[in-house]
């Protein structure tokens, strides 16, 4: 089995925890899938999926959503291949998905075709390059709806023109501690960008993960989009490492590092966002130096691994939450080296 | 080297963590310390030596207070082997001590002596037939003032008749959760006994550690008043096991226990009340085998070893409290296995 990118750690991995390009089309012709009916959105998936297997050197296999437990349709979510909205109504949609998880395809949902690419760390140009080669093998045979002075035309208005949500998810614990992170929203937000918890607007994120997106898709080219969210990333980059180092020389932090990894490596009961917390202060002390172990890709798997959805989907079986938090503090003491 | 006695656990020692049976008594003929001039106490102190020297088969070394450093005086202080007044106003007084430490002879305290046996656990017969030892032996040499109608003549009255204060250090972190302590104090005091915290009146008890004393000896024997504190004594050790068992069922005390020790075992900066609390609830979890480790030995030297005075006087320096934390969280995870 290939391993899935997530358990990966890419470049400037100690801040940002992966890349995302995602590229909203549509079908010439068609009404967009709010207005289809069931028969016309089978149709749809259907052609998507031929168009899919027609792409050579890169299998992509069909997810039939719909016909999942919920606690699997969950784990999509939470490792961002399906939206919420595709997750609760996933009739006529679908999903189409390669084995490392970094492609995947998301048939009828806002739009008739969303291609994501997933990569770990700081790849905007690797990811998008991928992206580019899923859209123009799809493209050649769907026949993408196109405007030549408008760019490619989606559902949502904000989407129309290069139809690219560009997006990082950053590492931000230090900044955060700062409270530093009201003044980079105000900042990115003039420069085209939005920083918002992991989960979209209105969630309060957990273990300092923020996601970096581009707002812009008209009257920019993909390029340039990429370039001005690269560049201001690396200098939010270059700010929270230097908060970290800050953070690094005081007896207070190592002692909390600490803390945080024996709770971990003793916890019986663990709910999801106390894991998440001292996970994000064990893996900026690991990358930093301040704890010998665990590996930044042990803690940056195991962020993802105790997800409720991936928890139960792991196990193979729906649980209660006080049984989750048992397996999670299970899950999490195995790999952190102390199973006893 | 002989080991001390609070180094190793008594009977029913996972409830009462030491006996104490101290003897208060006064030479014929004397004015009380107080109303003593320098050569006159000195006189005293020569004339106790002299006595102890005789007794056969129980060594006891002279310790000369006033001229240790004072990290030491207060580690005889947190070990009781002294009083706070004598700690603070040590000039023509001493100190007779045994190798184990379980036999202690204050001299010019606020008695001319003050005779005190030590013991691990519920063991008042045994800690009083020890210091009865000690009190016929030094009795026969330093004549004793003694009123055939009261008793023993003590500088305070509250000591009056048999001078004897007997006491046991209980372990009561089950109670103390249920908000027990007050309505336990309000009953022992009906029966002659007082409860506090365990550095007497007005401290806060740390890490549930409370002292049981006798309130009574005038009017009644040894004997009775060691049998009434025993009787009382097991009550109370049934009441919290009874307790600590009901914890035990509960999923929340076992992750609190394996948390406690899982700071232990990692922090970097341990205050004394926060590793006493740590410990306190180790200490249960262990002796109730909702841990598998450590011993409850290990656990109860510490709960001695990481006092400030002791753990300067082990170092052999005097530090500044934040150092002090550093080097008590490295004691502790030195003991507790994980040194890294």
């Amino acid at each position: 089995m290939m391993d899935k990118w997530y358990r990966t750690v890419g470049k400037h991995g100690d801040v940002v925890m992966s890349t995302r390009i995602r590229l909203a089309r549509n079908l010439e012709h068609r009404p967009f899938p709010r207005f289809l009916s069931k028969e016309q959105r089978q149709e749809i998936v259907e052609a998507v999926k031929d168009a899919a297997a027609a792409i050579s050197g890169l299998p992509l296999h069909f997810v039939d959503v719909a016909t999942l437990p919920e606690r699997e349709r969950l784990a999509l979510v939470e490792r961002h291949l399906i939206s919420f909205e595709l997750a609760n109504a996933p009739e006529g949609s679908g999903l189409l998905l390669s084995e490392d998880e970094r492609v995947s395809v998301m048939i009828n949902e806002e739009d008739h075709v969303r291609i994501q690419v997933m990569s770990a760390g700081l790849d905007l140009e690797g990811a998008y390059a991928l992206a580019d080669q899923v859209d123009s093998a799809l493209g050649e045979k769907l026949h993408f709806a196109y405007d030549e002075r408008l760019g490619f035309l989606t559902a949502c208005p904000t989407n129309l023109g290069t139809g690219m949500r560009a997006s990082l998810m950053l590492h931000l614990p230090a900044l955060e501690e700062q409270g530093a992170i009201q003044t980079l929203e105000n900042t990115v937000s003039k420069l085209g960008l939005t920083i918002r918890g992991s989960y979209g607007e209105g969630t309060r994120p957990h273990g300092a993960l923020y996601q970096m997106s581009n707002q812009v898709t008209l009257g920019i080219s993909e390029k340039a989009a990429i370039e001005n969210l690269n560049g201001i990333a690396v200098q939010i980059m270059k700010q929270e490492i230097s908060m970290r180092q800050r953070l690094f020389t005081q007896p207070e932090f190592e002692d909390h590092a600490w803390r945080s990894l024996g709770v971990l490596q003793t916890a019986r009961i663990l709910t999801y966002e106390e894991a998440l917390r001292f996970l994000s202060t064990v893996r900026i002390a690991a990358a930093g130096g301040v704890l010998p172990s665990p590996t930044i890709e042990t803690v940056t798997a195991l962020m993802s691994d105790i997800q409720p959805g991936c928890l139960m989907t792991a196990a193979g079986e729906d649980m209660p939450p006080q049984i989750r938090d048992r397996r999670r503090a299970a899950m999490v003491r195995a790999a952190l080296g102390r199973a006893e």
